[in-house]
């Protein structure tokens, strides 16, 4: 500590390209479940997508993750099983009108997507005090997450797929997959080329739910306050957005 | 549902210069504590990747993030009293060697980033039962934090620093910025232009933790399974990534 500055990055800026091929990832990225194609990920587009979850944001610097690769059809059969389970207890929680939408929706795609990767967190990875995590626990599973978010951009970029699924028992996916007690599947992802990827999420052109408008999900300085005076600019900006 | 299949994206593939641009965003993204400039972040550039954390993937299309831009300087240095108050018992968590690290380390930003900026999370916001959410109720969560992941991948292309503060009494937190009882501050970030992003982070730098090979971080089709054989190609891939 404090005995040389660490380096500096020379290459502080992006051009406008990079930084619109940046955006291009976060607004082409789609949850895919039903369009994979069974041709094979090459290992070197696969290393890639996965070291860039690797080198996702953690608190403490903790890494909790794990990468479990999934190209068994047993294990998978036993994952969609799981699945199918989970699906129909859930389909019967919803109110009659939505649920009959709900059996409707194609929600995974286990079985067809080639890969099938489990991002997972290892509770105790860092001992018993992980600095950053001493106030909020759920900060190491939050760090999994940002991981997917990594992969899940990456995989965007390669023209590869990822649809994320959360509906399974989780004891029962656990059990299948031999976790051991202190790891936590965080993200069952489905994984592969696709023949397309929608414009739109799938779960908004089927009507499910509406996209909310950004501006009403903003406020200043303490929760109450939505009054845009004093920051016209960012909404003027707002609205000028694509 | 089904009457017409939505529209697919026309921009199916990535240049080679846009996917290294997206590698670049990931790879050069820092957790920035302490070189923050005082410079405004322009409201175009501010709406641009709050926009991008709105367009993250979120479970059932839930969104059920807010963003609370903090710019009042009381605010500020009342979350920075309550940051205070959790690092000092932080620090009494640790052995006395990393104890004395640990208090040297800078660990946020909130008073010299010119915009403070809590993604939350309304736990109420879709009703009691949410697509994907039946059987991981940690599932909206996660989804403001792949929003925070957007972000933060997005301020980077902008040459925008940000930086997570976690280290806080949730309650207190909660208290000062009047969230309502729902809603969950997931993410603090302190943002702002930064004199330089560090080359490597700075926990790593400062000999706190080291980073993981990722190698060692995958396993196949079950938890035990390290055995490489039939998966050479991927860590050759894995070995040859800068």
């Amino acid at each position: 500590m404090g005995i040389s500055e660490p380096e500096h990055q020379t290459d502080h800026y992006f051009t406008d390209e990079e930084r619109d091929a940046v955006y291009k990832s976060i607004y082409s990225r789609r949850d895919v479940r039903g369009q994979f194609k069974p041709d094979p990920v090459p290992d070197d587009v696969l290393a890639r997508i996965i070291k860039a979850a690797h080198h996702a944001p953690s608190v403490g610097f903790m890494q909790p993750w794990n990468f479990l690769l999934i190209k068994n059809p047993q294990v998978k059969q036993s994952v969609h099983d799981i699945f199918l389970k989970a699906n129909d207890e859930a389909s019967d929680m919803f109110e009659p009108e939505e649920s009959a939408i709900y059996k409707k929706l194609k929600l995974e795609g286990i079985l067809e997507s080639p890969i099938n990767l489990v991002v997972t967190c290892d509770r105790e990875r860092s001992g018993p005090v992980v600095l950053g995590r001493t106030h909020d626990k759920s900060m190491d599973l939050f760090s999994s997450v940002c991981a997917v978010q990594n992969l899940w951009l990456a995989a965007r970029a390669e023209g590869v797929g990822v649809g994320w699924v959360s509906i399974f028992n989780k004891k029962a996916l656990k059990q299948a997959l031999k976790l051991p007690k202190s790891v936590t599947p965080v993200a069952y992802l489905c994984i592969g080329y696709v023949e397309h990827f929608f414009v739109e999420p799938e779960l908004k052109s089927a009507g499910w739910r509406k996209r909310l408008p950004v501006e009403d999900l903003i406020c200043f300085d303490e929760w109450d306050n939505v009054d845009q005076e004093g920051n016209e600019g960012l909404f003027q900006a707002l609205s000028k957005l694509p």
